[in-house]
């Protein structure tokens, strides 16, 4: 690098303002996509988590399960069907997605950032009971008609115990989550992170969500980089997608968003997990990145 | 039951010197074999470590792999090689064990157990670097000689960092340990679960290390019951060792259980597993169960 | 003992939901009666408190006179006036009986607990001023007209002040309260155990009050043993009395049960202290004994 | 009373370097004598106890019998014997001695010192067994032959338990001890009261112990005022009891003194407790009054 | 002194009920005038406070500038003009005040304290931000109309931030307050210190206020001792001022005691601070001295 | 400024591994020179210490008294004398100087640090006792001898209590020290501010001493930029003092280095204040700044 010393120190300086806002503030953050799987990203998130740990913020972290799944499914020679958009899960099914989400991810993210000199611990929903789950029933519209589909051990966030949360975090440790929910009768459900992030969020009245993605965030017009949307509110993000103007893989991530600020969370953000550092960019930085959907 | 009221009272009542000797006292117990396969068993267990922590004691479980292991390797088609009884673990191997551990029979411990009404976390070695792992060299006669051989991710605990189990105890919550350690350059370890709860068990300072095992206990000779051991020192192990009585799968329980005594555990029990309530049994009744191995 | 191994751990697992109900809770114990003149039956619900105890309930006793005050009255020659069944109690009378209740009941009772494994403290109701106490006026009836008679230094429960208690409740002592009252003017009052009893459990908000007595609990027809009544809510109980159901010396017990109850306790158990443990058996087995008074 | 305002004032400024000195220091006080008979007397105790509470001390006070055990023991027929002035005490006198120290004696003084405004607890050495305690022989002197004689049930303090006082202590109350110490098997013994001071003082490690009697000190020569000694040494005091200077009764409250200090005490002090306000006066003024025995 | 040992006594015993009464209740003095200056009533008045502190009181001392700022202005040539009474305060006299106030005052009483055995720390207004101020705007008569003029550095109390006196108040350390608040713009104001310290013992909630002033206290008629006023309620004494009985001098301490009130403060005292040990004279004995004002 | 987003996020990841370092670490920063005069080299160590503050550090500011003191005895024509380079003081000059370091510098530098957002109070080594000073004796070469001559009030370190200091850290403040030590006979000592911060540093056993100078560091030759010496043992430096190379003002900074050291610091730096953010870069990166002095 080729700062000048006074360069650099402007910029720590220019962070101060960020740091106190977020001194002992709960961030949780979505850790999926592209930032999951290419090592050099993974790298610079692992590193922006340490820092805001080390800068007296609270992070928690909520994990996605990225195609380990799928490869892992393939493997054992199980084959997937998707009833719309989502993996019909019978119990093998579910079994191999929390023992990938449980025993590889979750414990790579935690050795990670245990070795990045931070105290990590992970976590499933199993765990004192933290994700209380419920089966999900898919939506099909079949000759214009909406009727929900029993699509096997897909669930929803029913209630998060914050209780083991708050003893972690009290006790200066990072928790890791896995997606995995427990039901009524003690059955593991696989449950979409965003959403998993947006309860997580919501329950214990984080100051941030932040969702990394794919994208850099929402454009009134996808095709024309000029229309992109720094803020919206609960309403207009409402309003978008019932207009279509927010459509697709978009739609979960905007709906976790106002799921999560309904619940409880201060504000939510859908960053670019592509650009590196997009996290530290997001919370030290005047500029922001990404959409923020709020109040 | 049959019991007369008063029958009932009695058995209470006789357990009381060993609650109150237990009280506020750590236990570990590895749990293991048949009594991990077979539910009936399985649940016996789960309701003894509950009456453990409901009456003051602090439990401490860690558990080995059983046949799932083997059985998720066949799965997907890999096949193992042993030497000298460990198995050959490459890159693969580790990974398959560790999603085995700790995202299947983890968080089934652990979900069993909060279902039963305690507060339990399921744990890995990388959690907090619960178990700071090396390589364990694999030890082979060949034309009389002694050769070590690296049979790959197949570890030896280094170090136990007891504070996240002290912060999970402290706020009664029940740690479920899987036996995966992590190594210098952050890769996994697969550890013999006898192992690792003897070196928790020391490095914790616990009042009794409980195995449990398949077999009844130690014998003087195998194949006369009346020559079964209740309690041997660790001289009169040692000495067993060498002159041959304790052989085969024996010698490494007795091992882990010298070991714990010299790490700080008070006192060490194989009991046999197979036979039900063989916990309380052992730690609420007079007459005790096993063969226990003491200083 | 005869019992199978498995036999016990059956009762002990048996114990297991009681136990955690009941973990943390107040439970306020009137022990009188033959329990207290029996050394035998004494042994026993010495040692069912010890077992509350270390199953981490927190007990408190109260404990009545017995025949001692009678007997001693009679040694220093000093002869006993009944009023409505109330003893007139002159100021050397009081004296004699807060001496015996004090400085000789409870300081065995104390150090039985104590050489038993347990910490007890001794109080009366001036310790910390813990009984606030008010003359009771004993009812008479005269040619058909109710007048109320000064019969000396007999007190009614005003105030108890928990404070006491509390501080040592929560530092691991059992409590062992003698029914002595103390008035505005520092005079002593003589108090019926059982009112004392009801009182300090509603005022601890405790989990549940036994009252410890020499009959088996309530029958509908005292000739008819088949007309036995394991549980009463308040109303049932009221018209009882009302209606001379409960008569004689069954009405202060249940009257205190009633008291209780709006007082803060939680439930309220009129149980047979003649039946070795009752406690331990009412406490810890699904059948119960005696008859609770509910709300 | 007629003083000046300005003349209040310097009396309570010159008091005040005794405040800072004994501020949150444990001063064991032994009330007995005259100041424990005289009504006029014993209200000013008790004002003296409470000012040296508020003003930050830790006043622990163990009482005496006075005459009230050979009254009761008179009013129930009971005659004594004594062997070198030690009553000859069987089970029926130790209980009598016992109702009436705890039962009488006890319960008033902590009334008196909870009616004035603070909060007091009386223990008996049962509580949480505060004094162990085993058998005193009498020694008499027989033919010029020292012979130990076994008189019953006058006792010896073996071991003062410190917890439950330091747990009183620490949360404002004051102390009551009337001195009936346990022993192995449960049983009552006497125990003069100037010795369990004086272990109480010492295994508190007291800053003071202040024991009230009914002499003004010690003399040099008893017929003449002009020998009365201030200060004496340990050393000093032993030569003294060796030459016969001090001799009669003097001999085990000057005992008394030394032991203490042995256990633990920092000062000890013999104080005349027929002057009004005499522990006022030795505490917060400059002259002190009494003899002091110091290291 | 020739007090007899008796007398003095007394007088301590006198004064329990006080230090009863006070335990652990906030006293909050404004020092100054005569007992600032003379170095007799000065080293009275410390020794008060020491006295108060040591029987449990919170003492928070607040004190003004005596003629030490005036003296000192006319040290570096600087003339002063006044307009209504009030000190026409440019950013060089500010400053001067502060100097004198923060750098001179109140460290030589800090130092005095601590000399004398207490722990005590000073403070002006812009410590952790005690005192928010504004500017006051002096009011004049002019031709009948009332006019409000820019007097420049002269403060009233915007807010009183409790955190740091409450911070020491529980470590024991007793705050000594400067009269400097701190404004918006980070700009120094000189306030009246009679003013701040009602404004402080109104956010603290606390006992009492003392004011100490030149003065007896309030006369009906200032020619005739014989109305002296030993208690006015908050009615009485806005009554008075509105009919000129209250006029000059006296008008701003009783508008502080009033204000004081209303701010939370429990009772509040204009005492006369050249008799000696005027403090514990009001505080510690039943006559009391001053005129109080109450609710 | 005009870095790119990246280069940004690059600078504060390039901190993390000083952050982590000094995590919950006191550093000592002696503030001085033209870094106390100039307003935009002001705003900019303010922010530094801010900064560290927000980072989990204890910073403790000890500030020096610039050219304002000297300004001041001018301002009210008091002529200064100097021997051996020290000011001659007398008591008027102590108190000037006294005024101006605790009521002018101290306040003004106390009040900028809570108007960025922390907070801070001002103490002078009379609060709580926090630098007990004696009197410092002038070095004179008289004809070839050294004399030792009375300077007045010109004072060295005696004791540093560091109680007040952790009292007011652990409760989140910043300590800014005023250097004016307190004696036995409660007079005042002005005394050399890298002094008081070298044994400030030492009490606390600071993890670094940062003293801001109006240089660069130190030069093994002053004229040649390239003989800049980045670090120094103690031994190297008591060497360089001894053959001249440091000499002239180098020599009390590098000695209060040098006793920092002995009393208890970790490391010692001297640094350029005259750098804008010289504290933050030497702290927060890789390159440092000035010299350091070492163990």
């Amino acid at each position: 690098m080729s700062f000048l010393a006074e360069d650099k120190a402007s910029v720590l300086v220019e962070a101060l303002p960020y740091i106190k806002h977020f001194y002992g503030k709960t961030i949780v953050i979505k850790y999926g996509g592209n930032a999951m799987i290419n090592d050099e990203l993974k790298a610079k998130v692992i590193q922006d988590i340490v820092l805001m740990k080390f800068v007296g913020m609270r992070p928690v972290i909520v994990h996605g399960g990225g195609p380990d799944i799928t490869e892992f499914l393939k493997k054992v020679g199980k084959e997937t069907e998707f009833v719309s958009g989502l993996r019909v899960t019978d119990e093998e099914t579910v079994q191999i997605a929390e023992m990938v989400l449980v025993g590889k991810i979750n414990t790579e993210i935690v050795s990670l950032l245990n070795h990045n000199g931070v105290k990590a611990v992970g976590l499933s929903g199993k765990d004192a009971e933290l994700i209380k789950a419920q089966k999900h029933l898919a939506v099909v519209h079949e000759n214009g008609i909406l009727r929900k589909v029993d699509i096997g051990f897909v669930g929803d966030v029913k209630k998060i115990n914050t209780e083991i949360l708050n003893d972690l975090l009290d006790q200066d440790y990072i928790p890791v989550i896995a997606p995995i929910g427990v039901g009524e009768g003690n059955e593991s459900y696989n449950i979409n992170a965003d959403y998993v992030a947006a309860e997580v969020a919501g329950a214990l009245e984080a100051e941030k969500l932040l969702l990394l993605t794919d994208i850099e965030g929402i454009y009134r017009d996808y095709h024309d980089k000029s229309t992109f949307i720094s803020t919206l509110t609960q309403q207009e993000a409402r309003n978008m997608i019932h207009d279509g103007t927010i459509a697709g893989g978009m739609i979960p991530k905007v709906e976790a968003c106002l799921r999560s600020l309904e619940a409880g969370a201060g504000k939510t953000h859908i960053i670019d997990g592509r650009q590196p550092h997009s996290l530290i960019l997001e919370v030290f930085t005047p500029q922001g990145i990404g959409t923020e959907v709020v109040k």
